[in-house]
């Protein structure tokens, strides 16, 4: 806000502005441009592995991939001089992302194959819901976000038992197939299990016997049923934090000052008092 | 109503009346017969693109595309004539597609291939639900497209999550392969990610390394469980809204002033007081 | 009740009772020795046209196959000679399947392939729950009618809209394809549109340029967000039919004896009487 | 908690401590350990299935695996041994998977291919619930389970009216695509019947006529829309079980007697007084 005062201090204060926040006018360009830059560097690394884009356009595309790598390398310098506390920035996961966006391109100066990890650059974008500042975008991604993570732990249990039951079907059904027709080793049919189970079904490898076929249908309907789990689990979550959501807009208590009152109550649930 | 007037400002009453509304007996064949003509027109291109009929019917389905064509034409020009706002149903959403549902016919007279952009006319069928003035419909299509609607910011945060990773997961899944068994460049690398985790599974790209199989199946278990979110967002939206449908047709109680009565209630549940 | 009586009369209320009724133990056998039978039949249609078991067990199970005809002729008759009035019970649901079960044996003397027909005879099956006369299984299975019903008319408007879609996607991708790689006509692009849509993916027409697959990976997408809106609508309306059910139980008034009241009712909300 | 007595009856209770409960550091020990052996038994079951290992491999993994058996042959009878009443856990569930896990390798002696059975030791792994007895994921496994448990009854009646359509459904796609096309007999119709209608969608049996690819988009726009039930079904279960979570442990109002209190609650809602 004091742009008049000269010195370090205060570029330190104007870079912070224009790279962390997007309040000014610089800092939206500013931020417009970098996910612009993540976008297309993402696009370039996609072409690039084409074989045919790749002979024609190999040469141009390598250069604008080094061209954003080191302004990503500066931004990221600056990143780390402007900012209050550095460690902090670097050692958080915002920070962690914006140091493997760069790294892998320094890597391939060593290691063949790794430029392809440049696309791990993709998570750059989600930065976008940062810029945006639409509140209802952020609202509804913090809602799923904390529907999602309060799921987690019961999806990972139910996920616990689909291992172990896909472990049990794989292996039944390369005894059944007799090792044939594609369920040659008992993880070639538990990878068959979990396609069948996850009703992806690719077909890559299928049952060929009568009896496989009676056994693949039991899978898949069983996988039917249970494929209600996670969805269970998931909408009961976020059924959940709409109430709580809800619940949350209701009145403080002017005694104790605590919320979280259900809309019908007359009396403050934790000190008594009167709402 | 009053059609004992002579002129022309009544002859655009009539026709608005047939054209607009079906409460009269010709308004209502007025309105069949167009539901008819349409999905006539949608079933012609669909026959005229199959080789076999194209062959033997060709001509006559030509002559009856045109003849509908021309009909289509007649009473797009009739419904600028007769509404009174004509620019108003122009620039409508329904007026955009009935003019996009006759103009790729004369587009094919200049360029071929844009005939088959004639099945937009598809489109045209929505107009049913305006004939059927079947309440239960259009109610249920409303409180749908309403829910629908308010779902639809959250859905897009959640596919531009699923689109971020879904190119980190192609990339990875490209390097695994070796840039083999189909996987040859990233963006068909991509598109199997999308295969896989929309459980669509075609089959037509699939993993054949251990390592590939083994990455396949810890990308599927992740769509098994990630499928729930759009279906979790959408259930708690209806349930929502169908809460909110219940409770916004209560009255309050003139005694006690609460609410949350049930449609079917003639008394106050709180206080007994007559609603 | 009375067998002690003799005659006509009595003896049609004894076929009643055991043919219709599973109280008496007679009752209860025959029901038992007649699901078995519906069973059997099913199973013999089925192995029949496996053309292994047919070369060798033809004969066996053509003889079997008309006892079982023959048999459930005779119990046809039965019912319609013990039942009051037979003409509801013929022109009823149940009398309907009933008929349909034995018909196509008998048109197989003169029509080829109506004998596949016969499967028909597994609908006879869900006579089961009449039999078991489990009440969970009963009330679960009518709580399900219900809210599928209610759901229902919903369904059916998205179907409707989902035709409509599948139609154009099908159409573009008809055009984007240039008519090759299995999208040769428009109805096979349709077919395509709905395997993809579904997530069913059988993968026998997938897309082969890379523009198909960009759009097929777009439809993929939106049939994913899509695929939540029936089972949105299926559990939003379980969940109602559930609380509806739950206020069911709650207590009658003492003044109208109607129910269907709240739980935190204080007053009738039909009378206004004290609850 | 009296180690210092001697004799018989002490080790008992030491193995007792150490082998069922968790609690000292030797029975954490122990627990880990057992897990750990569990998983790698598994492992190698499933490794020594791959040819390519199995011939290299063979004889290493042999001999683990009958070193693993061994242990839990022991581990088995200590079980036995230290247990108040051996019977009761013979014949419990958690008794009857320890036999079942070690009895294939005993049978593969005499009987060959049985050692493949031995992945049943995978639903040992569902023990380590009982050693993490982090309360989170035994609470989210509890009301899953319990949810799915009265969900089950639902889901079998669902289950049931799918295989009589699926049944209907085969055998008319065998009628439609004339026994061809995979199509040869109804089993396997009634496979690919069910391969559609759980959206699995293999495409190793895929309709190739006209009618029979009209009538199979049919199927999938059915399936489609009843795919939503077994979700719904759960869902609504899970809802409710939520919910009655949250009332069941809730305490009645001293002063008002109502319920419907909040866990978290000191106070009445509804008069203010004391819990």
């Amino acid at each position: 806000m004091e742009k008049d005062l000269a010195g370090k201090g205060n570029w330190k204060k104007f870079l912070f502005e224009t790279i962390y926040e997007s309040e000014t006018f610089l800092g939206k360009f500013f931020n417009v441009a970098l996910i612009g830059c993540i976008i297309l560097s993402v696009f370039i690394v996609m072409l690039d592995s084409v074989e045919e884009i790749h002979v024609r356009w190999g040469r141009v595309l390598f250069v604008l991939e080094w061209a954003i790598t080191i302004l990503f390398s500066i931004e990221y310098l600056l990143r780390i001089f402007c900012v209050k506390k550095p460690l902090n920035y670097i050692l958080s996961p915002i920070g962690g992302v914006d140091l493997i966006a760069i790294l892998p391109a320094y890597l391939s100066l060593f290691f063949i194959g790794t430029q392809y990890l440049l696309v791990i650059r993709a998570f750059r974008i989600l930065r976008v819901f940062r810029i945006l500042k639409m509140w209802n975008f952020i609202n509804a991604s913090h809602t799923l976000t904390k529907a999602l993570y309060t799921s987690a732990i019961k999806i990972g249990v139910f996920l616990l038992f689909v291992v172990v039951i896909v472990v049990i079907l794989g292996s039944v059904m390369h005894l059944i197939e007799g090792g044939k027709h594609g369920y040659e080793n008992i993880p070639r049919s538990i990878y068959w299990a979990i396609v069948t189970l996850t009703t992806v079904g690719y077909g890559d490898i299928s049952p060929r016997t009568p009896l496989g076929r009676l056994f693949a249908s039991a899978v898949m309907l069983f996988g039917y049923s249970i494929l209600a789990v996670p969805t269970g689990i998931v909408t009961s979550e976020l059924i959940k934090s709409a109430k709580s959501k809800h619940a949350d807009s209701g009145q403080s208590c002017p005694a104790c000052g605590r919320r979280e009152h259900d809309e019908d109550a007359h009396y403050c649930k934790f000190c008594g008092g009167k709402l």
